[in-house]
């Protein structure tokens, strides 16, 4: 009877964690993709769209884009999730990334069960922010996330892979691991998030996330190249708890070296 | 006697208070607003006005910004907020907004008598801010806030709520709420101000802020779209309030989940 | 005897204090005026300078600067004082400008002489400042500052005075102050700079500082309008004095008021 | 025996550290140099290309930039320092700069051998950043380091020292000094390289970092004026040095100065 009464509270608190992940994935993705949106209605876009000779996609602004434009929708992005990831931090840890949940299941840090409402609220999340961007903006919606010109599927994958092995990390480094300034580890998690999208957006739109660029593309159209944001951020996953793992275990495994790492901390 | 006297002295704490906000709302105001009208002062200037096909609403720098100005705006509104609130934050706790005042009422946070003293503050702070910017600069006020192109009503008020909400969300998670990162609060609401304005600047002007709203307008002429700045901002407020009333509630109703979920601050 | 030692002493220290705000100086306008001169020197300059119609003052680049120089300038300067206040902040306190040193005398933190050697070391620094940069770039210096088109002197004086109140009072409120983000205070400090900048750049040229104007000018030559830039951070200074002042006056003379206001920190 | 197995032991720490400064150094330069890339990807590149009569160093990119594309660099290579140096900071220390490690030899926190290790792996990082960039990207590589035009190699070198000796100095005063926001100094670091940048970018392209510079020469090409990116760090270091010890020496001298400096901490 008590295992039960435990069993289904547990599921109840994972259910409350999936509804705030639910709500969180929503805000930081209207407040993101919607510099991306607002990106492609300032003035000036008319004349980058006739510009652009990608009628295949017209619905990834970062296909097209000007290296002003690639600059607001790094500071959007980084400084969304920045904000959203600091207001949920302290409640569910502000994951709205199914490969930084990933990692969390990986490292034990989250249950199976968890894992799996997670990635059902960010999906949900996602979509339910491009639709609301769609209905709330004039126009067509321009927050997909596409290749770049002239830019392979593999070149693609990878990219994606280093930048989100980047996002991945910052979280275990900052935010799983707890010391002095995890309280404020929400500024370098968006932080390391702007920085991997100056160099990704323009190549890959950075999407670093799977629900990032699924719901868009529920919205506005699946393209051929969709599966490169499912496996290009789940081989950086991979890569960072790696990283991650490998780490720990040179630190734990020699009491030694530690302190001397740890004396290491300049 | 002593009631009397107790009454009294509280009411000269509040007044207080509210020269403060006044004071505050000034500083955030004309340093922001006039971030605005800097971007419109520049050089590329008369091109853009040329180039804008509005002739409806010549004040509002928004409604034909170029994805450069959008910047700049974004980045003056929300540096502005972070800087006057960081500054006041200790004394006041640097509202300047009467839909966060109307969020700190509804929790009880402040009395209705503080309320009504802050809205007075905070609706001259920004009609003093607006005379300022006028005197202190050549040309007209660009300040004005207004629907974008092709952006109808119903969009521009669910756009003010929306972005609201995650404004007045951050001051309940992040200063209202004690904790060890509570006396950087003001770097995570001005830097959610950011954020929300790279959304929704293009497409309202992103008062977010019934009280941005007005001052301009009380010097440079209303817009028959006023009335979004109101009613936006405050629907925002209530989903906001909403949210975190549900949240406190969840959290400490049941304290199993609520050490489960302190647990989950990864 | 015991006597003229400690004065010696004293005067020692101050000695090495104004040493150091010498170097401090040097380091945050060859940084942050290294930005001004680096946004003149980009490619896009050269149509900038034709386009500009100010024959007379070649060497402000505040005067015909387009949106993105003007971020670029408030970048540059603000991050400046952010990393060089933030390197300097826990031995003398980082100060670079005549005019936070006025409000420190001002309020007894610091005595006559030191107030004296400061200025000297703050007006030497800049011209040292400025001659490196002169001889480290090619072609002109164009970082003097200068009053925008159309910007009356009285605009530009109230301009001034209105920004540095805000710079001042934020080392008043942050740095002089002692409390748990005391640490941090440069982080504030720098990022009111950006967002007074981000105001006041197109205007007057954003000095805040006397020394910062005075040094270009040594260099570059006087404009006759040099005087705004003392007129108008100083009494921005006595703005920011008289309300920090009536402030720390209201909080101590009510003990039932000052716990009442610090109830009050949200 | 015991003193052999110990030298193994440091010898295995030092490995370790040197491994970690390796993957550290790879994830810095990936994002740093990967946004200079971007910047000059984007779709107002060709014209930019056009515009610019360089034929000489076509594969630098600060040689033709807009401030657009300047801010874009600056702000890429200052938020890649400051995520890559929080997440690996309390490890390694997160040095990615053979410049900063001399400082740290010469100011005993580390030993030949790990300098000479972190040498090796900081120029190995370097080139296998470079690398992956050229092969994850399509077209050319632009992020090698270059004069711009009409700056002479003196003042190269001394754009180089005094920037560098800024970073350094950074290191020197936010890391290796202990205190109460050590835990944020790669905050401090990565905002000084932003800083450095808004100035040294258009000039020299800011490497202020040898290996920064070596790394893409070796993978498209050196120019004639290579050495200036050794030359000029290397005397930065010697500067920062020089200023930081004599620093530590007037401040341990003297206790009574010692007090009173710490006293002027306002």
């Amino acid at each position: 009877m008590a295992a039960v009464r435990r069993y289904l509270s547990s599921i109840r608190t994972d259910l409350l964690a999936a509804c705030l992940e639910f709500v969180g994935t929503i805000l930081f993705l209207v407040l993101g993709m919607g510099g991306i949106q607002a990106a492609a209605f300032s003035t000036h876009m008319e004349a980058a769209v006739e510009e652009a000779a990608m009628p295949n996609y017209p619905q990834a602004l970062n296909q097209f884009a000007s290296v002003e434009q690639l600059l607001y929708i790094s500071v959007s992005m980084g400084f969304a999730l920045l904000a959203s990831a600091w207001l949920f931090f302290r409640i569910t840890g502000g994951v709205f990334n199914p490969q930084v949940s990933l990692a969390l299941l990986l490292s034990g840090c989250i249950s199976p069960i968890r894992f799996a409402l997670f990635l059902i609220a960010q999906l949900g999340g996602s979509i339910v922010a491009s639709y609301l961007l769609r209905v709330l903006t004039p126009g067509p919606l321009f927050v997909n996330v596409g290749l770049g010109p002239n830019v392979t599927k593999a070149q693609g994958v990878f990219v994606e892979a280093i930048a989100t092995s980047a996002l991945v990390f910052s979280v275990q480094m900052l935010a799983a691991e707890k010391h002095r300034s995890t309280a404020i580890a929400p500024i370098g998690i968006g932080l390391t998030l702007l920085a991997t999208h100056m160099f990704a957006v323009v190549y890959t739109g950075a999407a670093l996330n799977s629900a990032r660029a699924f719901g868009p593309a529920v919205v506005s159209g699946f393209a051929g190249d969709h599966w490169v944001y499912w496996v290009g951020p789940t081989i950086g996953c991979l890569i960072s708890t790696t990283l991650y793992s490998t780490l720990k275990q040179c630190v734990t495994s020699s009491p030694t070296n530690d302190s001397d790492i740890i004396a290491m901390q300049s």
